[in-house]
């Protein structure tokens, strides 16, 4: 009997505390475990940290953060990104956490989307509504043509000679429907809103106008209806326009960019004890059914919860205090404060008053 | 059978909610029933908002408020201080809260220290660690002579031709000092401590050197060991030197500036559930074994409390939710945003996007 080698990964990285999620609670999280001598590796499905703070609410005040009378979601964002630098935690963007197991020594094997993989001893997921995901084209026959026909983004597509349809309204509609315009591969190049209002900074929405008067990219205004299809090739798409009259709208490609929306994913998938898509903790360590594995954010439940900012940092702050008992059995995890501790001015990187 | 007319104190205010404590937590509970739509009455023992954050550490930096980086107690006061300007709550400084009643309607007498009262239909204990309260003298018959020959503070006392004794290091201790001697009323003054070293701003460090100078004033350096008495009159302060040597001051009057320390006080006669002197609460609520009375921050217990500043804000959060329950009944409380709720907008007296 010959057995072919199996191609095996690498070996995972070996952590004390996983964190899944960038979000404003996942990043007070890395504070806290810092705080407590615990390094923490991040995940997130976006691009960038700031998970809803930065996606739904970058530019708009937020009036109830203690100490802070009003601050934009992003600037709320920054301060938290400054505020966890003495713990310099190791951040993995732009991918999304699929695997977790608990393995027979308490440590979870835990992987992403990318294939980056870890043996954490303790989790916290601070996913709050879930992975940020691009919105999907729902129409009849789309989930066939998608990845040859439909795409979420630009990167790695030849569409030289295509007839492209870019479908959306914000900003990343717009610059991608400029790129490919302005590249001049493309056949034809359609950006499709069910309006003529696009939403970018002032300087795109003016390249966008000069291309246009250049007839280099066509703006369409309806709503899309339906796929057209030969023989499992894309040709067209039917849309209602704003008079109720239906046109077919020739296309090889659609580039889908209507915005991002959060999904649970597959953290429903891990055998976490859940109520209403909500992952069920105590509130006195905000451990899930997973012992070691947190929970914290937007993303639990247990009586009287709220889903604000201020609940998250406290939920935060005790699931660290839990996890040190994990991560340093045997010895107790004392309180003590950042204004007079010795100890965790040496973690801060800050000097201690009169020890100069 | 007559019956003299009782001396019928004015009616007490009515009020929805009462908060016990002007330090964070007590002012960002302030806030949050300010967002619930509930004006506030605050009662602090100190002259001034702040608690713990102004006397004990105004002055040192505090790294663990979420989104403040580095912050001291003072400045976290005075950022809670605007962040609660919208929501216009009376303070009730210098006065501690003795009385706590249930009433046969749900509500709760309250009166002060001096004399202030309220029916409240929601009461927040923020207590901290206790009320600040002056630093007794711990002397054999002192207890006796105190209100006599013995004070607090200088308010009100006739000192004229009087040998004034005055105890402690700190600014107002050396202020109370530097007062009385320039006032040229009494027969002497002496500023006494255990070392020849004063805390204070460098100008009223210049005063008292002018007036010691001046022999206005007299600085004497030991630690107080024993009452002089005669038929219940105080004549002088038996101190040890530095050098070992008892000595006495002659002495009619005792000024006792010894810095504040935190006490229960009258909150264990309330009836509520403590342990350890703290009180007992739910995680839901925050409510204590007193239906509308709810504890929040240091003064609180619950498994896995720790007394930390982001939980006290949590805490107090969620008890406002509670309350908006029992001051609105009947209707459901629902979670609102500060960046969306075009009604906490108009409450925080700011404009809603869009609504221009």
């Amino acid at each position: 009997m010959t057995t072919a080698a199996p191609l095996t990964p690498p070996a995972p990285l070996e952590t004390d505390a996983l964190v899944i999620g960038a979000g404003p609670v996942g990043l007070f999280q890395v504070f806290e475990l810092g705080l407590q001598g615990i390094h923490a590796q991040v995940v997130d499905a976006l691009p960038h940290a700031g998970g809803q703070c930065v996606e739904l609410y970058a530019d708009k005040p937020i009036y109830d953060v203690p100490g802070l009378p009003v601050c934009s979601g992003r600037e709320l964002i920054e301060r938290l990104l400054q505020q966890i630098r003495p713990f310099a935690p190791d951040l993995h963007l732009g991918q999304e956490l699929s695997v977790l197991e608990a393995q027979p020594d308490g440590r979870y094997l835990a992987a992403t989307s990318t294939g980056t993989r870890w043996l954490a001893r303790t989790v916290f997921i601070a996913g709050g509504v879930g992975a940020f995901q691009p919105k999907r084209l729902r129409l009849d026959g789309a989930d066939a043509l998608e990845r040859r026909h439909i795409h979420p983004r630009l990167d790695g597509l030849d569409l030289q000679g295509q007839r492209v349809i870019v479908l959306g309204h914000e900003a990343p509609a717009v610059t991608t429907a400029i790129a490919l315009a302005e590249a001049g591969l493309a056949a034809s190049v359609t950006l499709l809103h069910r309006k003529d209002d696009f939403k970018a900074p002032p300087e795109v929405l003016a390249r966008l106008q000069a291309l246009r008067d250049a007839a280099t990219l066509q703006v369409a205004v309806g709503q899309p209806l339906a796929l057209q299809q030969d023989s499992g090739r894309l040709t067209g798409l039917d849309v209602l326009d704003p008079a109720g009259q239906t046109r077919t709208l020739a296309a090889d490609h659609l580039l889908v960019r209507l915005g991002l929306s959060p999904r649970l994913g597959a953290i429903a998938d891990w055998g976490l004890a859940l109520e209403r898509k909500l992952l069920t903790v105590d509130t006195a360590r905000f451990e899930t059914s997973l012992p070691g594995v947190y929970a914290v954010g937007d993303i639990n439940h247990y009586p009287g919860k709220r889903k604000l900012l201020v609940s998250g940092f406290h939920e935060a702050t005790l699931a660290a205090f839990a996890a040190a008992e994990r991560v340093f059995p045997g010895q107790p995890v004392h309180l003590q404060y950042t204004t007079t501790s010795p100890k965790l001015h040496e973690r801060l990187g800050v000097p201690t008053p009169g020890q100069d």
